[in-house]
């Protein structure tokens, strides 16, 4: 017996190669297995009951809650977050600027369809989230890549960087940035140059969309405002998610920006999911009309900040004698750590006999060489004695490797 | 103030028309509007009470509900289905033949990441589902189509059809059928055609996507195998839903085939939304593993049996004397009601003017021409009354065109 499968699939799903990633997230389960791959909530910090509050809702509003909803999504959800979001957006975005989508992944899907053609060019941070790399890539985009330091993407030079592009006949249409503790690398973008991208995007043709899943889980120093706030041309959108401030679980994330932009994505939404669970919606309305939403926040940002205090000693103690270094983030879910003369990968590898799984620099960078040296390792999702035995397996995998400390 | 989205757009977001589906679904929650338009279940017949049972795991298992899921499903969910389903798929599939995606609405998509460049060719019956029409094009398919008769697809003209097509150098991948009660068409396709188009889909190197998504509501006669089920070589996926026989809001469908096509399908949603909610998944095997999708089926059945005999009675009092004819539906959500000479387009425009809303021919044809005098019109939705005052108004719109009855 042999389909007709293989000899039928697309160009992209030829391509497709087994990843690295799905290979590591695969074995995290195994007893015993120390995880620092993923980006998952600590289960701990579910606020169970109070979502569980709205139980009541399957049986006085079930004939609304099991019926198809609207693509756009769940008017009372959007209305709420218009509100929530508006000191970040800098106003209250209206019900024509806003979808609810299946999690901010799908965001990314959505903005592929609306505006990338084979050969775009997505101009990124480096490194940067590999699954927009993804996302991005099934559309046919090429990326160009911007470098970083403490306050995030070097705007200043994306114009020189669209001006040769342009030059070459390439077709550069948006900045993807992580604004907030970016992923995988930590930084968060200073005010100055989040007006100056909103600037550059005007002055050169560009759109901007402005990924913020992590933005509410700050630790320390103040929330700052969006790009999308200081864009008055509307060439932003903007990105947010429940997956890392309520719940991955109720797959709800959602998209603001110019109502052609966002007419657009509804349109594609319409065509890939219909629409989102009303079940998840109305429940997660629930529970933010009560304003648990701003309550129990805090709750999420103390655990974690305790757990990234705890894998910076971790760090202190074992690696940095290493060679290690990073920037402590403000914020968010990961330690971008740059290993110096080790390689990410070799060490992802032999950190998985120990039992302790990361994800090697390596995947997260439009430029192979520049993640080589570098891994991401999260601290949310281990309480901090595990962070602590993971970090000093770590320290053993990389002594076995024999590579002296710079 | 004007942005840079529009020259940005890709060049199938520039091709997007404003739907007239849209358009007419838009205006359908209107008071006083009768909707024959959606494909909605009707909302007394959601299994509210046993659905809500569940309600008790949101506290109960809140930390697994509230967390990420694995892209392919929920596990035990899966499980169930396998064993539901053999019956119709003639065995049960394994765990790597079958994932779980956001409603079958998915399944179109990630089929056309899996399967499609641009200019292959996809064949359908005519008419078939706008909704797959409009996935299988944004990722750049054409389409060929095969007539059908009472008895479905006349399948027997596929390989003339495939061999004309590769003469033309064109790519035919794919025979897409909806083979129960056919979205609009009505016809459930017969068991030695679902032999037939098995074994012609080995001997001609192409694919089957078998939709099934009204399947298990059926009124009259005997459940037949799915063509998945004939089809030794594997080259058929089988996708289904929950939406028609519990609940759309839970946003669940499932594809079931070859292992090589799974995987890839797999890869594709893991970059379009991560996963399904665990909320609705998990909530959704509670309910089925007490057994209710098999006693509440039946509720189901009844109601929408006693809505398609309504509607027939109110059809041949009102319509056939102007010229309509149509199939009798077995099972399903659909009258497809051929016209005489009255335009579809025309007739829906009228019906909405008295506050009736259909869906025209026109946008389930692969061939413009072909459904032009056609209408699809839904039972599921309304009371009986409802649909006995509907079609009184529709006759008076057709008789206000002034077009002779043939």
């Amino acid at each position: 017996m042999s389909s007709n499968w293989k000899e039928n699939f697309s160009e992209i799903a030829r391509q497709s190669r087994p990843s690295p990633v799905r290979d590591i997230l695969k074995v995290v389960s195994q007893p015993g297995m120390i995880s620092f791959a993923g980006g998952m909530p600590a289960p701990e910090v579910f606020p169970v009951e109070r979502f569980a509050e709205g139980a009541e809702l399957l049986r006085t509003e079930g004939s609304t809650l099991l019926q198809y909803g609207t693509t756009e999504g769940y008017t009372p959800l959007r209305e709420f977050l218009a509100k929530w979001t508006a000191p970040r957006m800098g106003r209250e975005v209206s019900m024509d600027e806003m979808i609810l989508t299946t999690g901010s992944q799908q965001v990314l899907d959505l903005f592929g369809w609306a505006l990338i053609d084979p050969g775009d060019v997505i101009i990124t941070e480096d490194p940067t989230y590999m699954a927009a790399l993804n996302a991005f890539s099934n559309h046919g985009a090429a990326f160009a890549s911007v470098p970083m330091d403490g306050k995030g993407m070097l705007v200043e030079k994306i114009p020189a960087l669209v001006e040769s592009l342009r030059k070459q006949g390439r077709k550069p249409k948006c900045v993807y940035t992580v604004v907030n503790f970016q992923n995988p690398g930590g930084a968060t973008m200073s005010l100055d140059r989040r007006k100056e991208l909103a600037d550059i995007a005007g002055r050169y043709g560009l759109t901007i969309f402005e990924d913020d899943p992590y933005g509410y889980v700050r630790f320390d120093g103040e929330h700052l405002p969006s790009v999308f706030s200081f864009d008055k041309k509307g060439n932003t959108i903007y990105a947010g998610s429940f997956s890392k401030i309520l719940s991955p679980g109720v797959r709800i994330g959602w998209v603001s920006g110019d109502e052609d932009i966002i007419r657009q994505m509804a349109g594609f939404k319409q065509s890939t999911d219909l629409c989102c669970s009303p079940i998840t919606q109305i429940l997660t309305h629930e529970y933010c009309k009560k304003g648990y939403l701003d309550s129990h926040l805090p709750n999420i940002i103390d655990n974690y900040r305790t757990k990234r205090d705890a894998m910076e000693a971790s760090l202190e103690k074992h690696l940095k004698p290493l060679g290690a270094s990073w920037v402590k983030p403000e914020g968010g879910f990961f330690f971008w750590v740059a290993l110096g003369a080790v390689s990410g990968d070799e060490l992802a590898r032999r950190a998985l006999e120990k039992k302790v799984a990361i994800l090697p620099g390596s995947i997260f960078s439009v430029n192979p060489e520049a993640g080589a040296h570098s891994a991401r390792i999260n601290y949310t999702f281990s309480r901090p004695d595990v962070i602590e035995e993971g970090l000093s397996r770590l320290a053993q995998a990389v002594q076995e490797m024999k590579i002296p400390a710079k």
